[in-house]
Order: structure tokens, then C-alpha cells, then sequence
């Protein structure tokens, strides 16, 4: 039995496993949330203190575990297990050594990865990728990720492919909270989609998105705060929600015009929240785009649910093991 | 020596070679124009004609060449032989088995591959791309056609990937050839291009493209009618030029992004025709869509000019020869 840590490093949470690679089983699991401010520092800390409790929870120490793998937003080096760039995360622009960081405060070896690809990685092994040998698996939370496999293999490029949430959906259109125009998360990210929402309030449009998201105890509309809008059929959420849809099925049809892939799979905070109704219409949204309408890809939802990443990282950490130690 | 033949099916022209694979040397060639009506046998026709034409000029004939290859747009059925949906030639919307009818003329054995796709491969064993690992060939004429290589590979999909072209710059944008709407070909293709000459020319606007495309004795505007048109900086030859270059620098962009490739091989009819200077005009508009900026792709023009695509089916023929006869 292999038995090793995973830690999804999310914009709003951090995700901590413990997890028997062997068994395929999740063993021990916290969660925590991704601090706001604070820098790497603090987020090392609030790594650590997720993956511990995790170790705990499952009996052992993070000292114990076979490794731990690591799946973050931003650009990642993994052979120099550095960070840069990290938009959704405090004040880390310049490159930070997150494995070695983690690494001498968790007492076992650290393996970076992209946060959507190991996720990716995981719904192909382990979810609802199985079936397929080549998938597009896209992450709609916070941002809007992207993981590709094709044919059985993951494709990072120069080590940063997947930024579908950059594709171009509309020249010249909205501002994305990457500063560009136009761009599939400028109409779809959780963030750029609660800026319109707070504006449109603010223009004095009616909403409940506020009064749900003080009722939840939330400071961000979060997904649960979407989910529970839509419920309510709550116009601007409805047509918030409608416009993402737009944006990503043109997106996606745009990477399967180019790729030709045979599975996307919808993954993420919202993607993972909204389940199967809205893979569908997702999937509806890209038809129109498709310039082969006759055969799209299949449309499913990621199955490994919240905890995709943390498997995903756990799997990674195990992929890039020395082989001695493996 | 393997000799072998190329033919380069194209919406305004057919180019053939004969081809010394061993030699990577091209011993002879003709070009014939395609036949804008009927449909599959007129084309069948045709093809046979300049096949035939080259290889009597290189001193054989067909039934000697170790086999014939053909880059065709359209929907690619290798295996069995058919091209269907081939939009930019005519009456072909159904499958046709345009490998056998040409074996049968030709006397030899037929492949059939994507016209983009074997002239990506060409530029990729031969060409602009000798140097690199993974490209995307951005096929600039009167559609748009993309081919990858990712990793010393073609990429297919499951069978037509590469549709650059059908990449969405501008959701709800204009009207493509294809009927869909906001595609980057809508905005950079050829025809679109020429659509939207003839009908501001109607509405009154000034330009010399219709005047130069009488004077050049052609009767669609080719690539030479707008790069002399260039050359006179006709007011709106530039403005549609510059409006295809911005959507192409969106849409290659966003492919990028995708796949964070190493390198972009512009080719076909306009992009050849325009060369290194355009190439650089289109990195520079693909600079402001590119999440990574700080790193982007190389982009070259194809090298192999005219006789790329006709080269790449020559290669084509060789790959898929049985190995009894390779």
C-alpha cells in the first residue's frame, strides 16, 4: 500500500487527502480556506496545516507519507517546483519555491503540478474520463481552467497548456481579471461573474445574489450562493449564468474545433456544483459553434467531485516518485 | 530511390508533383486550376490531368510512381478512402471514394490525407518546422485551415482535428462561409475577405481590388490581386487585411494558450504570398491574446511555399504505404 498526501490549492479553499494510491481510496480528508492576504508564507502555512490534519485524521504524520503532491494555480516549474504568477492566490507574482517550502515543513518529498491538469489527470484515471483515451477537462470555478489528455498521455505543452479560460470568445469584449479583453473567463470565471452581479446591483438591479450570499455566511458568492440564486430563479443570476453558458460553449467548441477530442470534462467549484442539468447545456451552447455538429464530444461531469484535485496531486506525487522510492 | 506523387487539392488550384522521397527532391510539376463545377468526377478530372502532366515531365508515368498521395480539404475518411463536406469545392457534400476512382486512373495506390495536415507535416519534416518539437500550421487562404504536431506527431483527433479556422474570435460575430457565426475565418479567410470587398465596393467605397483583380486576368481575388493592392495601400485592402490579421492573431492566440506550443508555421495561398513581414504583423496582433506573453511561440512562414501541401501528400503516401511495398 502506497500511501501519500495530495493538496489542492484552490482560490477560495485548500483541499488536503491523505490517500491509498494502491486501494484507489481517499483515507483521511481537510479542508481549509485559502487565505486572502499574506503571501506565499501564509499559504505555505495554511498547506501545511490542511495536509497535518489529514495525516492526523488518518492516523499518521505528513512525515510518514510516501510524498505529497501539490496542485496549484499559476505557472508552475515542476522541475524546479516553483510558483509564479498565481492570480487567484495573495501577492505571488515572482516565482516561489513552494515544493521545497512544503517539503521541509511537511518532512517528505513535494511534486508540483498545475492545478487543473492533476485534476484532469484524476477524472481520466480514476473518473469519469475512464472510457476515454483523449479529453478536455474543464474547470469552471474561480477562473476557468483547462486539462488536456490526448491519447492517454497529459499535454502541458512548454509546461503551461490548458489556459482555455484565455481563449478569445469575443475580440474586443469584456474585461477578464487577467487584464486582456474578451476572454472565456471575463464571461465565465466565479469572479469576473460576481463583478457583474455586484455592479448590476449597484446600478440598482434587482437581486438576491447579496442577501444569499450574507445568508450563507459567505463573502464571496460561491458557488452554493449560484446554486441557491438559480433555485430561486433569480433574473440577474439567470442571466449571468446564461452568458457564462454562451461563453463556454463557444469556447470549448473552439478547442474541440481545433482538437477534435472525443470527452470534455466539466470539473470545478461551479462545474462540479451545477452537475449534470448543466454539462447539457453547456454541451447545447457548444453545438451551434461545432463545425463537426453531426459527432460532439461527449459532455460529463467531472465524478471525483471536490476532491479530484487533491487525487489528482496524490496520483502526480506518485507519477514523478524516484523510482527507488516508488 | 522512391518516386511518388503529390497532389495538392486546393479550393482555386490543383498542384502535383513528382516527388524522390529518398532525395527529398522534387522532379517535377503542374498546377491546374480546380474546377468551380462538376462536382466530384469534374475534379477526379482534373487531379488525373496534372498528375499525369508531372509525371510525364519527370519522364514516367503514374502507374510507375510507388504511390500517389492527395492533401484534401473536407472531411477525411482515410481509411476508407472518401473526402465528404468539402465545402470550398463543388457539389461535394457527400462522401465520395476519391482514393479509388483516382487508383483506378492513376494505376497506382491512393492516400488520402487532410490538405492542412499534410502540408503541417511537410513544413514539420522539411520545412519551417525542422527545428521544432510541436507546431501549429495556420493555413491562410481562401479558408483557414489549421495542423498540429504535438510532440513529433500529427494530431487528428478522431480524425478532423484542425479547424483553426472554426475557432470562435467573436461570438455572435460575422456571418462564416460555413454559416456559422464569429469563426476566425468569418473575419480572415479568403473569401470572407472578398465577400466583404465586393459588397463595400457595391455600397460605394473606393478600392482598386476589383480593378486589379481584371487587370492580374482573375476572376475571384487571389493573393497576388491583394498583395499588389497592398503594395498601392488601397484604403480598404488594408482595412480588411488589418481585420483579418487581428482576428487571426485572436484566434492563433487562443490555440496557443490551449496547447503552449513551441512554434506557428503560417502558410497557404495569402500567407505565403505575404511572407515574413505579415508573419510578424500576425505575433504582433496574437501578443495581447497570449496569457504567457513574456514566452511566445515562434512564428515563421511556411518554406516550402506553393509545393508544401503537394509535398506533404508525397510524404503521406510514403507513411502509409503498405510495408511489403515501402
Amino acid at each position: 500500500m502506497s500511501v501519500r498526501g495530495g493538496l489542492d490549492l484552490g482560490g477560495t479553499k485548500i483541499q488536503a487527502i491523505v490517500f491509498d494510491t494502491t486501494g484507489e481510496r481517499v483515507l483521511a480528508q481537510a479542508r481549509h480556506p485559502t487565505p486572502r492576504e499574506g503571501g506565499p508564507a501564509a499559504v505555505v502555512d495554511a498547506l501545511v496545516a490542511a495536509q497535518q490534519e489529514a495525516a492526523t485524521q488518518a492516523g499518521t504524520t505528513t512525515e510518514r507519507l510516501g510524498g505529497v503532491g501539490v496542485g496549484s494555480p499559476g505557472e508552475i516549474d515542476g522541475a524546479a517546483g516553483t510558483v509564479a504568477r498565481a492570480s487567484n492566490l495573495p501577492e505571488w507574482e515572482e516565482p516561489f519555491g513552494l515544493a521545497h517550502a512544503l517539503s521541509e515543513r511537511l518532512g517528505t518529498q513535494v511534486s508540483l503540478g498545475n492545478d487543473v491538469d492533476v485534476a484532469t489527470q484524476a477524472e481520466f484515471a480514476l473518473g469519469a474520463g475512464r472510457e476515454a483515451s483523449s479529453l478536455l477537462g474543464v474547470w469552471w470555478g474561480t477562473g476557468v481552467g483547462g486539462g488536456l489528455v490526448l491519447d492517454g498521455k497529459p499535454w502541458t505543452g512548454r509546461g503551461s497548456a490548458g489556459e482555455i479560460g484565455h481563449m478569445v470568445v469575443r475580440r474586443g469584449g469584456a474585461r477578464c481579471p487577467c487584464g486582456r479583453r474578451g476572454c472565456m473567463e471575463a464571461y465565465a470565471g466565479r469572479r469576473a461573474m460576481e463583478a457583474r452581479a455586484r455592479a448590476k446591483a449597484k446600478a440598482g438591479e434587482k437581486t438576491d445574489l447579496l442577501k444569499l450570499m450574507d445568508k450563507l455566511g459567505r463573502t464571496t458568492m460561491s458557488s452554493s450562493v449560484w446554486a441557491r440564486a438559480l433555485e430561486r430563479e433569480d433574473k440577474l443570476a439567470v442571466e449571468i449564468v446564461n452568458r457564462a453558458l454562451r461563453a463556454l460553449g463557444a469556447g470549448i467548441a473552439s478547442a474541440i474545433n481545433l482538437l477534435d477530442l472525443e470527452m470534455v470534462v466539466i470539473g470545478g467549484g461551479l462545474g462540479v456544483r451545477f452537475g449534470e442539468p448543466m454539462a447539457k447545456r453547456i454541451a447545447a451552447e457548444m453545438l451551434p459553434h461545432l463545425f463537426f455538429d453531426d459527432r460532439p464530444p461527449a459532455v460529463h461531469v467531472a465524478t471525483l467531485g471536490d476532491l479530484g484535485g487533491a487525487i489528482g496531486a496524490a496520483l502526480l506525487s506518485e507519477r514523478l516518485a524516484p523510482a527507488a522510492a516508488a
